[in-house]
């Protein structure tokens, strides 16, 4: 089965959308895009688009890379904007994660700042010192978490996924690490491998471990890919076992094609529930840092 | 000439010494090193030595790579510790950035933590809000500056590199981009390099630019290397213009061995300038977070 994460999507969507209307929250984010890559500014547009349809105000605004730092200062003092997205890759180097901590956490509306990773891996649940509100979470590993939960991979346990093992390739800090750290925080061993070779997470802890590619994928339940890179080699469908998950959430599809005659289940992207985890967080952020609480 | 910097930096030792020894301070720094390389180890361990001859109290660690996240969180948590040290590369990836934002920047005696390079991006120059003290500026750009400076290379003007050209291989956030913004902003124009192509940086700003690394070595006085990388085309005497200042910081030399035949200059290395500026920061650092001062 090839499931498109476009519909769940949609689900969580709505729900940002119904509260939006409820209490007729005025919104606004901006979006700053510097690439002058055509799919790219394709895709920005259908974010905007996507956040208008939610009821949400989405300036988005094209812009030149060496630009950025002054305008995300800009809108970080601006009590006007309430989040800021920003299109990576800018400089594809060093500088990106520059920008990615500029932002003011208050507006990190991905959640990509060290501000809320460090939430995650110190296990701190709350938003502020002094806060009532929850800690956001990175968006893409929490698309991929929901994702898994909506497909009934994730069950309503206190360790949803005790007993599973789950391979990931990437370990970023945006993406791979979180979702390692997330995934086994809820009782998966977890398998994390990148260019630099394999860790094992387990209770969000990490391991070192020998494991190799091949015993990895034969021994786990759920396989996460998001090498954007074309040199990886691809999973074939003879490296996994029967009835796993398979999710890519690379730009490049880093499973090969024969992937469906052996996988119970492959999701080929997850872009459309990140927009949506996004547009929670956009929520989240508007009801932690804007509106009046009456504690 | 070939310069070796290591009695240059024995002076800045001695000054930060003798302030140490005046005061009767006793400041403890942690070194924290996870790599099982030989090298490495030596280079930690001279390291060590040189703080402690200095009257710094120099603690250094072994540590597992794995342990390394828990450690500097107790490390930022304990007030007997007023600097923290890593040793560098430890995962080779995004996490090497994330341990090294971990650091609290009250205790980065490396000034490589974004807290500090923001704090120059912006040309803010107190070490806190309310502070009568000076930020702390990152130590191999520091190195390099304050190692031209006493070759006679940086005049005591206002603008002491105008009229200069500099070109510089590396644009990573720890050293080369701060190293850029720093040499522009004392008046010279920066070619930065690396793999994604120049900048031109002027008066701490940054510009598009379509020079080429011919171009930008003929034009340069000073030419800066910092690229790790054994497949970098080494830089060869007939690149560079007559009395040219060679300097590299790479753990590679970057130049060609013909460079002495051209260069006015060659400093093959930097580093224990750079452990000088370390010390130095360590005693600016203890002084603003610890000493009690009467305003």
């Amino acid at each position: 089965m090839i499931i498109d994460p476009a519909t769940i999507a949609q689900k969580y969507i709505n729900e940002v959308c119904k509260e939006i209307t409820r209490k007729e929250l005025n919104i606004n984010i901006l979006g700053l895009i510097a690439t002058k890559d055509k799919p790219s500014i394709s895709y920005a547009k259908a974010t905007q688009k996507r956040f208008a349809d939610a009821g949400i105000n989405y300036d988005l605004q094209r812009i030149e890379r060496l630009d950025l730092e002054k305008a995300i200062d800009e809108a970080n003092k601006n009590p006007t904007i309430h989040g800021i997205f920003i299109y990576f890759p800018v400089f594809n180097n060093q500088q990106d994660d520059y920008l990615r901590n500029q932002v003011d956490y208050h507006k990190d509306i991905e959640a990509g700042s060290l501000y809320w990773t460090r939430k995650l891996y110190t296990n701190d649940r709350l938003a502020g010192r002094d806060s009532i509100h929850k800690a956001l979470l990175p968006c893409t590993p929490l698309a991929v978490v929901k994702l898994l939960t909506e497909i009934g991979r994730y069950d309503g346990h206190h360790k949803p996924l005790e007993h599973k093992k789950v391979t990931i390739f990437n370990r970023s800090e945006v993406i791979g690490r979180p979702l390692a750290v997330m995934m086994s925080n809820d009782g998966a061993e977890v398998y994390s491998f990148d260019v630099n070779g394999p860790l094992l997470f387990e209770n969000a802890r990490a391991y070192e471990t020998k494991i190799t590619r091949a015993e990895a994928l034969k021994e786990s339940q759920i396989v996460i890919t998001g090498v954007p890179n074309s040199d990886f080699t691809l999973i074939k469908s003879e490296e996994i076992s029967d009835g796993t998950i398979c999710v890519n959430f690379s730009s490049l599809n880093n499973f090969a094609d024969d992937i469906t005659t052996k996988a119970d289940t492959f999701v080929p992207r997850i872009g459309p529930m990140t927009v949506a985890m996004c547009m929670r967080n956009t929520l989240r952020i508007y009801q932690n840092y804007q509106e009046q609480t009456n504690v």
